[in-house]
């Protein structure tokens, strides 16, 4: 449903190219999130996520306050996938005139009941009706914790590739209450040392070769080793229901990347009771994502979405 | 065009009744911009502003990057009404399918050149396509300047009102081109005690409405002393020539109080070229708002835009 599309991942490459860098950005578009710096203080990480009706989800089919919460949860799926601890949230809200007021405060509800939980503070935002479907942008500002904030780029050929839950089906319905993992995040940037950290939005595949890519490097991840949700049809072959879990998106789980040493020790002593997969190894051939089937066939996993996008 | 409705700002006052405060946001919903608290180091001033096609501007009979240009002024004139400096912007695009792709680069060249003008980094964003119409949302982080921002809400009876620039017109062109008042504010904010300032986006009714609710104070005004834009039709009586400086909204000038010393000093040193205009006074009558008109007659400014709205 809302996989970014090709087109769409060229024109981030074009933005990101045409935006020079600065010292008080020391990180900026091209992870979950950016890193803003603060004369003398901590700094500050930022994400930003435009939710679109009959994209992101479908409004007359869905209990607004679901879709607030959603609005909101990709964010701080965005945070944890940094290791950041979310603090303040900005809401913007292009409401449809009809019923757009009672629409707007039902919205809030299902925010702030997640913002509650999340200790993150609904502190402004942008109201607006127009004749046209509902759209949401929340920002969402985030503190790094520990040393700072884990990117995508520090995978190693030899770390091992592990996954928080399971992956597929999100779209079914999880996409709108699951959790975000900021917990987990915290407690894995305390137990071991994250080389690679992102969240699963795109899909497995297409997430994994982002860490990949930003990294230098490739990786061969086991089928039979990859968590498949029970939201996949069971009825399906067993290689479909592995690709459901590689392409669908929206899991919003973790996937990063440790020394076999701190998988080792993240297998032994877990370190939260969501459930952690090995699903394989960083290598060095660069931008080679290799797929081993459950019968032992190796599959080049290629790029999923890229040949859609814009019309123009 | 875009000025807000009474339906939106009803539904601003809600959701601010549903957002709890907390240490960390010492300023919420309410102003220009919210303060987020960083332990140890500055506050971050953020603002964001979501703009929508057949709202706030057209996107068939405009340049695109005139609109991209427009997205981030509009939030470079919340950071001015707050006293702040602009730092870093986060941009999330809704972007048609057809013909998204060259869309996206002409509205990011948009807010890369006025970017560049405000020493501001496009340092992160969202993008998407779908079948529907163009939609910009852009947050600012800003850093306070000085003490700490300036709010609309320290307005005292006695101080002078006064205001930047000319007003009205504006929807004729001048919303896509007009300069935020940054400079001006910082140094406002160094050549005098200003005790309360805001951006004129809705109209200088309704905005000096915002600062004096938030004060709880009233105002008198002169019609003669309103600047009108020549933007204003010159053929239409003077009264009405004032209603649209009163009413048209998008100025993006700013309006500030000081006292009357502080009003003689700038009108005798200006601290800069852009016109200043001394154009009343704060009272102590709570929430009344009177202006006297060229011939004498003084008469109660009601509120704009209270009627309509949403449709339920």
């Amino acid at each position: 449903m809302s996989e970014r599309s090709g087109g769409e991942l060229e024109l981030i490459e074009w933005i990101r190219g045409h935006a020079p860098a600065a010292p008080h950005v020391p990180l900026g578009i091209g992870d979950d999130a950016a890193l803003v710096r603060n004369a003398g203080g901590p700094d500050t990480l930022v994400t930003t996520d435009l939710l679109m009706d009959g994209v992101h989800f479908e409004l007359a089919s869905t209990d607004p306050r679901l879709i607030g919460r959603k609005a909101l949860a990709v964010n701080l799926s965005d945070a944890a996938a940094m290791a950041g601890v979310p603090r303040a949230a900005f809401v913007s809200f292009a409401l449809p005139k009809s019923g757009g007021r009672a629409l707007g405060e039902r919205l809030t509800d299902g925010i702030q009941q997640l913002a509650g939980e999340f200790d993150v503070v609904l502190a402004g935002g942008d109201t607006n009706t127009w004749n046209g479907p509902l759209v949401i942008n929340i920002t969402l500002l985030a503190e790094p914790a520990g040393d700072g904030p884990v990117l995508r780029s520090g995978a190693l050929p030899g770390d091992r590739i592990l996954v928080t839950g399971a992956l597929g089906g999100s779209l079914s319905g999880r996409h709108l209450t699951f959790t975000p993992r900021v917990s987990e995040a915290l407690k894995l940037r305390e137990a071991v040392r994250l080389h690679a950290l992102i969240d699963l939005s795109d899909g497995l595949a297409t997430d994994l070769r982002h860490v990949l890519r930003a990294s230098g490097a490739g990786a061969i991840i086991g089928a039979a080793a990859i968590p498949v949700h029970p939201d996949v049809d069971h009825d399906l072959p067993q290689d479909q229901r592995v690709d459901h879990a590689l392409r669908d998106g929206e899991d919003f789980e973790l996937l990063f990347t440790v020394d076999a040493d701190d998988a080792r020790r993240l297998r032994a002593t877990p370190p939260f009771d969501t459930p952690l997969s090995e699903i394989g190894e960083v290598t060095t051939v660069a931008g080679e994502l290799l797929l081993r089937r459950e019968d032992g066939r190796s599959e080049l996993i290629r790029q999923a979405g890229w040949e859609h996008g814009f019309d123009v």
